[in-house]
C-alpha cells in the first residue's frame, strides 16, 4: 500500500480571506469571530460529549439543550433538534410522517435535495406549477389543484413541501397561502428554510407550518455540515419516535446527529443571527441597488422584481458578446473579477450567473458594482 | 421574543487542554496540529464547495476525490464515500441493500447505533450469542446458528453485521470467521469499525467484508461529526444508486454528506493515521501494562484477556468500598483524579468504569497508573 499524503498537507484557501466572495451558497455561512473562538475549544472529535448523559440535544455543558429551546423561540416553533443540514431535516420528516409510496406535493422551484430525500424515503412526488419566464414564482393555487388531482386518483398524500426561498432565483414564496391550503386539506406542511432561516425573520406559528428545515452552513453563519429541524409539537410522537432497544435514542436522529463543532459554531453565532435578521430590510435594499445599477450594463435580472431576497440571478447577454471577441473567451469575466479581488462567480459563465452581496458592507457593495461596471465598459 | 444569548458567549473547554483525558470515545478523535491548521482555512459554511461541480466526493480542490481513493487503499476496499459517522454509514447500507422487514443478524455486543439504524430502516434483527461473564466475546459460530434458524422459519435475511471492536469491553471480534459464514451463506457483510479503523490496521479484502463503517471523530483523529463508508464494488449499484431527478446525486448520501470542516480535518489527519496504525502493537502494550499494574489494586478487568484493544473496562469493588466511608461518596475518585489533572472517567462511578490510554506518551501512562495507585492506597 503506497499512499502519498503530501497533497493533504498545508492545504490553504484564499477565496474568503483575500477576496470578496459573491457565491450565494456561501454568503450566509460566513462565521463570526465568536464562532471561530469556540471551534478552538471543541475541534477534537466527540468533545461535545464531555458531559453527555445519553443524548446530544439534552447536553447542558455546553448548553445545547437551552440553545435548541431558544432556537424554537427564534423560529416560532415548538421543538428543535440539531441535524446535519436542511436535506437531512427533510428526510427525517419524510421518513417518519410518510408511508412508502406516498406522494409529496412540492413546488416547481424545489431544491434537488427535496427530491433525493423523497426518493431515498421511497416516496413519489407531484410538482406544482410556477410562473413562466422571467419571474418563475411559485403559484400557491397550484397546490390546491395538484392535491385535488391526486385525491381524485386515490393517491395517498404524505406531505406538502414548500421551498421558502429557492436557490435558483431567490424568489420568496407565499408561505401563508400554501400553508392555508395544506391545513384546509389536513396535510402536514414542511417549509424548506435553507435560504431563509438565519437570514430573514421567520415565525413558524404565524406561517402555519408544521416543520422547518434550516441550514446552519447555508444561512446561519455556522461551519458545515449543520442544520436544524423544528417541529410543531403535534408531530412529536411521529418524528421523534424513540428506539425500542434503547429508549432514550430517537430513530430519525440515529441517536445523535451533529455531534461536533458545527453545532457549537451555530450556538456561538446565535447572537449574530438574532442581530442580523433584524437588518434584513437593509440587505434587501443593498440587493435592489445592485440590480438597479447593473441592469443598465446589459444584465437582466430574472426571478421576481423587485428583489425580496439577496440571491440575484442575472442573464448576461453582454458577457456573451464580449466573450466572442476576448481571447480569454468565457473566462474573461472570472479573470477580471479575480484581478479586482472578487470571487465566487462560476468560472467561464457568460449566459447567466448568480451572485449575492449578503453581509457585505455598503462600500464593498459599491466596489462590486463599480468593478463590474468598469469590466464591462472597458471590454464591450 | 426574548432570548438571552449570554450563555453562548465565551464557552470554554478545559478537559483536553488542561487534563489527561481517559474517555475511550474521545482518545481516538484527538486531532493533530495539521488538522487544526486546515480548520482555520475552511471553517466558513460550504467553503469546501468553492470548486465543486456537483458532488462532494468528486471535489478536486481541496483533493477530496483523491483522499477517498487513498482511503479505499488504506482500508483495503474498492469505493469510499464520506458520511457523517459510522451510524450514518450503517444506515445507508441497511436502507439500500435490505427490504422493509428483513432481518439483520448482528453480534450480541453491537453498538446501540446499529439498532437505531435498523429500526429507522424498518428492519428486524436477530442477536447472536456472546460468551458469558467476564469475557463477553462474540461467538462466531452463533451466526451460523441464527442464520439457519431464520432461514428455517422463512425469514428474509438482509444483512450480517459485526462490531469489529465493541465499545463496552473493547473485545476484538474474529472477523474472518464471521465473514466466512456470511460469504458461505451468500449474505452481505457489514463491519462496524467505529473503534478500529484509524486505530488498528484493517484490510477489508483479506477480511472478506462487503462494507466498512468508520468513524472520523471516534477513531480517525477528525473533528466531529464525520465518517466513512467503504464498499465492495459489487454493491456499488445498490448502495450508490443515483437520483432519477438529478442523475449525479446519490440517494443514500442525500447528494452530499460531510460538506464542511470535519472531512477536511480527516484529510489533514491522514498521514498521522497511517503512521499511528503502524504503532498499534505499542498501544496494545501500553494498555496491557495499565491492566497489569492496576489489577493488584483491586480492579478487575472484564472483557477478553489479555487486551487486544485500548478500551479497558474495570470492575472496581475497591472504589465501592472507599465510597462507603469517604464523605464525597462515589465522587471521590473523580475528584481525586481531577486534582491530579486526569479527566474523562465518569463522575460518581464506583462499580466499574471504562478508560483508554490510547495515544498517550509512556510517561503519561505511568503518571495515570501511579495516580490511581496513590488514590487507592491513600484512601483505602
Amino acid at each position: 500500500m503506497e499512499i502519498n499524503t503530501d497533497k493533504y498537507k498545508n492545504i490553504t484557501r484564499n477565496l474568503e480571506r483575500e477576496m470578496i466572495n459573491l457565491n450565494p451558497i456561501q454568503r450566509g455561512g460566513i462565521i463570526p469571530t465568536e464562532s471561530k473562538k469556540i471551534i478552538y475549544e471543541y475541534w477534537d472529535g466527540y468533545s461535545v460529549c464531555d458531559y453527555c448523559s445519553g443524548r446530544l440535544d439534552k447536553i447542558e455543558t455546553p448548553p445545547i439543550n437551552e440553545f435548541l429551546e431558544d432556537m424554537s423561540k427564534f423560529l416560532g416553533m415548538d421543538i428543535t433538534r440539531p441535524t446535519h443540514g436542511a436535506r437531512e431535516s427533510k428526510y427525517a420528516v419524510m421518513n417518519s410522517v410518510c408511508k412508502e409510496g406516498d406522494y409529496v406535493v412540492l413546488d416547481g422551484n424545489a431544491h434537488y435535495t427535496s427530491y433525493v430525500a423523497l426518493e431515498r424515503a421511497k416516496l413519489n412526488y407531484e410538482k406544482t406549477d410556477i410562473e413562466e419566464y422571467p419571474t418563475f414564482r411559485v403559484i400557491p393555487e397550484s397546490y390546491a389543484e395538484k392535491i385535488d388531482m391526486l385525491e381524485d386518483s386515490k393517491k395517498n398524500i404524505g406531505l406538502i413541501l414548500l421551498t421558502h426561498v429557492d436557490g435558483n432565483y431567490g424568489n420568496v414564496a407565499d408561505v401563508k397561502k400554501v400553508g392555508k391550503i395544506a391545513k384546509s386539506k389536513g396535510y402536514p406542511f414542511l417549509l424548506n428554510c435553507a435560504y431563509s432561516a438565519g437570514r430573514m425573520p421567520i415565525d413558524g406559528k404565524k406561517l402555519n407550518v408544521d416543520f422547518i428545515a434550516a441550514s446552519g452552513h447555508k444561512s446561519m453563519a455556522a461551519s458545515g455540515p449543520c442544520g436544524l429541524l423544528s417541529i410543531n409539537k403535534s408531530y412529536e410522537d411521529e418524528v421523534l419516535e424513540t428506539s425500542k432497544v434503547n429508549a432514550v435514542k430517537e430513530l430519525q436522529m440515529l441517536g445523535c446527529t451533529s455531534r461536533g463543532i458545527p453545532i457549537l459554531s451555530l450556538m456561538a453565532s446565535f447572537e449574530h443571527l438574532i442581530e442580523r435578521v433584524k437588518q434584513w430590510d437593509l440587505e434587501v435594499e443593498k440587493t435592489r441597488k445592485v440590480v438597479n445599477e447593473l441592469e443598465p450594463l446589459g444584465f437582466n435580472q430574472i426571478g421576481e422584481k423587485p428583489r425580496n431576497h439577496d440571491i440575484i440571478r442575472f442573464e448576461t447577454p453582454i458577457l456573451d458578446e464580449i466573450a466572442e471577441k476576448d481571447k480569454r473567451r468565457g473566462f474573461f469575466f472570472y479573470e477580471e473579477l479575480k484581478k479586482r479581488g472578487i470571487g465566487g462567480i462560476r468560472r467561464g459563465v457568460t449566459k447567466e450567473f448568480k451572485m449575492s452581496v449578503y453581509g457585505l458592507t455598503n462600500s464593498q457593495v459599491d466596489y462590486v458594482i463599480n468593478s463590474m461596471k468598469s469590466i464591462i465598459n472597458e471590454l464591450r
